[in-house]
């Protein structure tokens, strides 16, 4: 398991489908600046060299801020730019093999929809698991659902922390802490919205409003 | 450079929508009795698990004949099941990163469609050049075509292996060999055929033929 200190609470995935003209540098730096405190590259259906320079430019403005880079999927992206670690789904690579080719040092996230499979990966080694998605997005259309009694299931029944996805919004965050996972991964909550800035600063506040009450 | 001791000359690059309900894993077998002498495995739109497990089958089979196994772009698959080479083009990983990532020991080969590239790709370490599209084809709609003058040139200008790739078949194999390069890339002319063994055998013949005239 990584050594690296996380804050896990506001983690922001990247969809550059949802920009439209906007950059995703910008827009990432704008998220960071709002309170982000994790960004996951993730891209589909580009070359492995697209990926690879956008890789880099995101890791300069992640690095600039302290915040880790963890990329999705492609560990070969993730060891050309040295990130801060991979999220792997049930389609990627497997735990233990991701593990044995970035070494002990980097920060390996599971993607989980079931708590056979965040018990194994805990078991494998991972630092953290992507628990949902627990509310129906736009993102993945085939995420398996999770429902916030399960994701409290999760949670009880594992010792890494757990990050919720799928659709969590300022309309139902409180729900989401309230199974007292560690934190929140969005997509569109950040970067759908038209002030990218704003929409992570509320998230933020509304975090640091019910997190203070529980 | 990696120190293995290469046969170039019957190179087959793999291409699953050729073989229609056959099976990749014995469909590379036969060409392999037929006479291939090393194989690449190429996937576009799969997952990275699917990738993975078709390449631990595939390596199975490459091992078995003692065949080295080049996988297209994906270094992180390279990696996970520790075959012997990666195969790059223009648009995947740097030539440089992918030495630094996968070590001395293992083969690079590096797709050029100009001059310009092959002389940087053999600076850079490459151990072959992929050199084409020499004639047009159905797989790569978007490769450059270089004309057997062009590949002519290339092979005289560098020292490193040149296996010409690009509508390579029975027809036009003569052609191509009369230019000096190292060894052939074929996808259809091996793999759309109905009897796999048979077209790479055939494929050999003419080069023994050739090869012994020259």
């Amino acid at each position: 398991m990584s050594e690296v200190e996380v804050d896990y609470s506001l983690y922001l995935v990247t969809d550059r489908k949802m920009l439209g003209v906007r950059d995703l540098g910008q827009s990432i730096e704008l998220a960071i600046q709002g309170g982000v405190t994790l960004v996951q590259l993730r891209e589909k259906s580009v070359s492995t060299r697209e990926f690879l320079e956008l890789a880099q430019r995101v890791k300069e403005i992640t690095a600039h801020y302290q915040i880790p880079l963890i990329i999705n999927d492609r560990l070969d992206i993730a060891l050309a730019i040295d990130a801060d670690g991979l999220h792997i789904g049930q389609d990627d690579l497997p735990m233990l093999k991701a593990r044995e080719l970035l070494g002990k040092r980097k920060i390996i996230g599971v993607s989980a929809s079931t708590l056979a499979e965040a018990l194994l990966a805990q078991q494998q080694g991972a630092d953290y698991l992507g628990v949902g998605a627990v509310f129906s997005t736009t993102t993945k259309a085939d995420a398996s659902e999770v429902s916030l009694q399960q994701l409290e299931i999760i949670k009880k029944s594992v010792t890494i922390p757990v990050v919720a996805i799928g659709g969590i919004n300022d309309m139902n965050l409180k729900q989401v802490l309230a199974t007292g996972i560690d934190g929140v991964s969005v997509v569109s909550a950040i970067l759908a919205k038209e002030d990218i800035l704003e929409a992570a600063k509320q998230l933020r506040e509304i975090m640091r409003y019910w997190t203070r009450l529980c």
